[in-house]
């Protein structure tokens, strides 16, 4: 069933008469609005539409409504979950909102700025630097996300320990509703009661509620110096006392607390050789590391002092095997290098692998790591975990991958059964299935499995209210 | 229309059977459920139930649900508007909450702490300060109001410069919906993307979305130490300029920033004599003051230092007039006092006024200031206008008292327009009418007049899913 629509679909026209000619085309000239950017969702779409502002957003949206064709709002094309490109069915429009990338106001007495959808993060990170505050969402993908994007997924990232997710950072929203009604919720203030919390729910929609076309964000004053340190630990039980010493030894000046599994850290001596390692690779020992980043309010001074007493402290106590404290900036870089890319280089050598964006408490950590590794070996012998993530978030990124000797056929058959197992694992020790990179198409399906049936419930009516005809990308989070 | 229930009603026998003989009485066994703690609102109930375990709410909502009986959840009955009280019409039934007063469990390595929606918000403190942590939600109704209260206005107080509004604080709750189903949203993660986020959505909501039952609360390292100083500033503006300077000076140690308008102090010199005060009142000038408090991670010299410095700059640069830096506990039990109970007291000796409780965006505090206050008076010759309020997160509680040659009766005929007049203000203000004491009774009517259309209309829609019988508290928040 694949609905076919030339340059003549009269759709286009009308799309044209409100964004002009440029700006709205035939899916298949857009190629790169359709599949995904891990390579693994390719749809098809009637056309692709760029507004520039949110009133031609709102335009598009009540002409698509009106015909009750489908709609995947769409900012950097970097979800990690197929969550903004179109199904194959074909008969969705793309609203890229790359085009809404103005900044409209940064209010530094009120520590706020307002900003429409299509901002890169990267943009939106360099406006508050140049007015001498810090907008703190951090993310791999900071040069080709857009806040839009941020917004609908909640988005997580590197610096949640000390100033949360998206959601946190965020005053206020503007929206375009699934009947092409503007919501002017644009508010900048810190105490707002009046009301429900029609913003928290649109955050982290994945543009299934409504299209958030503009945010107004928090900002913060800038640290007076950042410093790093790379650890080495035995166990993955060291880990986490060193994550309670550190939480009291330095405060909120803890921006992160990122850990890698030692195999992670093997298959990056093996198969990055480039990447230059704070600690040779001790292949077969159990060992842990972890990325610790602090963001100090006084002076460098103090933040080496900070990390040299407890560190320090942790190495005596036998905490902690090694570390590394980065003199420069290049060996900064270095070792934050390692974590942003170097892992998932390495991975992406080694093959495909099932990856899985998991929360827990971060009480139960080293028994999830310890029971469900063992279940999955047990299960599928031969299988590699390879464990990296936030930490201090409770957040790990859990990618399994097939046993050396087998091919990329290995998921064919035995894909469903490891997502299924890990998953289960995630549920019995009180985790989410769904941490930071949302539910998208790849969890859509299995998401009922993981939820009491009344939240879905909840869920489902909530969606059934603020986007009736169901028009709002489809196929995503809830399936219909 | 006064709906007479006596003791032979048939509903108090079936919810007899479900919380046990003591625990539903009729509501006039029960007046002090009925009247808010303001003597503003009293109401009447068929019904006063005390059940002791969710599975106890739940089997009453699916009771009263069945039967059509609105319901009003209710905690410490501290709501400053209302909101927890029946109306007069009498045939609601008051579900109060305080006997589920347990707390379930305290996890340290992820700091979250499970309690019941009835524990006083005092014993939640508590609880984590024997747990070597901070819970930090402070409000001068502590010794009475509940966490469920708390949950369901988002309740603010004096830290959440520092750690945010109660929805901030949470991880997850527990509900009983309005057909009587629990759902158990009791996660401790601080991640969870799967699905929309209807956590947020309860909360805030004043209990008439769903009955929140238990929640799973962020704790927080301990400060090494609390410092704080006592101000005073020839200007609003120069306030203002002090904070921008806390912020930077202070980082994330500022845990306070209140203010007092000259005028509030004033009125405690002359109504309170016994209340200490750091300086001398100078009757009609022009002055403001400010409460700074200092949460310091690393020690109480640390807090000294740092106050001491950024004062004593401030001082030297002509923004502060004067300081007083407690060096005593006793000392700044005075300040907090003055604060907490002293402009309360001083208010109510001077009789009823019209209060105001309201945020802006933190740049517009002068100009509100200045302009609305002008307006006042020009509009009611002789009237007075008392401020004080949580600056740092922009909330203001903006008291209005009536010229002094009149007595309460001048508020017969003007308290709708001067309250008009206030929001209109707050309005044209980008703010908002209630910051964090939420809607309840006392805005409900108003707030229409200062939502966009289309807000109020989302509203309803999540409402008339979530609610579809209107059960749930009604005459708060929305009316029908």
């Amino acid at each position: 069933m694949c609905a076919s629509f030339s340059g003549s679909d009269p759709l286009l026209a009308d799309l044209r008469a409100i964004v002009g000619d440029a700006y709205a085309l035939p899916g298949e000239d857009a190629p790169e609005l359709l599949t995904d950017q891990l390579n693994r969702y390719t749809g098809r779409a009637r056309a692709v539409v760029r507004p520039r502002t949110t009133e031609e957003v709102a335009q598009v949206v009540r002409l698509l409504a009106g015909q009750r064709v489908p709609i995947v709002a769409q900012g950097g094309n970097t979800s990690l979950t197929g969550g903004a490109t179109p199904t194959a069915e074909g008969s969705a429009v793309v609203l890229a909102l790359t085009r809404l990338d103005r900044i409209r106001d940064i209010d530094l007495e009120n520590d706020a700025m307002t900003l429409e959808a299509g901002v890169l993060l990267a943009n939106a990170q360099e406006a508050a630097r140049e007015a001498q505050r810090l907008f703190p969402l951090r993310l791999p993908s900071e040069g080709s996300c857009t806040i839009g994007g941020n917004l609908a997924t909640n988005a997580g990232g590197t610096q949640v320990l000390r100033y949360g997710n998206t959601r946190a950072l965020t005053l206020g929203i503007e929206v375009v509703t699934a009947d092409g009604e503007i919501w002017d919720g644009l508010r900048a203030l810190r105490k707002d009661n009046a009301g429900y919390d029609l913003r928290d729910l649109f955050i982290g929609s994945e543009g299934t509620l409504g299209i958030i076309t503009a945010a107004t964000l928090r900002l913060f004053p800038q640290p007076a110096a950042q410093r790093s340190a790379f650890l080495k630990f035995a166990a993955i039980e060291d880990v986490l006392a060193l994550f309670d010493r550190a939480k009291k030894g330095f405060g909120s000046a803890l921006t992160a607390f990122e850990i890698i599994s030692g195999a992670t850290y093997e298959l990056v001596a093996r198969r990055l050789p480039e990447q230059r390692l704070p600690f040779p690779a001790e292949f077969g020992e159990e060992r842990w590391y972890a990325l610790v980043e602090l963001s100090d309010e006084e002076s460098d001074d103090h933040a080496r002092d900070a990390l040299e007493r407890v560190i320090g402290e942790a190495i005596e106590a036998g905490l902690v095997q090694d570390a590394v404290l980065p003199e420069s900036l290049a060996q900064t870089r270095a070792i934050w290098e390692l974590r942003e890319t170097g892992l998932g280089s390495a991975q992406k050598r080694d093959g495909w692998n099932a990856k899985h964006d998991i929360s827990l408490p971060i009480s139960r950590i080293p028994h999830f790591i310890r029971s469900t590794g063992d279940a999955l070996r047990q299960a599928f012998p031969g299988i590699r975990v390879f464990t990296h993530g936030h930490a201090g978030d409770g957040n790990l990124h859990y990618q399994v991958a097939r046993p050396e000797d087998t091919g990329d056929d290995y998921w064919l058959t035995h894909e469903t059964a490891v997502r299924t197992l890990v998953h289960r694992a995630v549920l019995a020790h009180n985790g989410s299935i769904c941490a930071e990179h949302g539910v998208g198409a790849l969890k859509a399906h299995t998401l009922p499995d993981y939820k009491p049936p009344l939240e879905i419930a909840l869920m489902r009516r909530i969606k059934d209210v603020l986007d009736p005809q169901g028009i709002l990308n489809p196929g995503k989070v809830l399936l219909a």
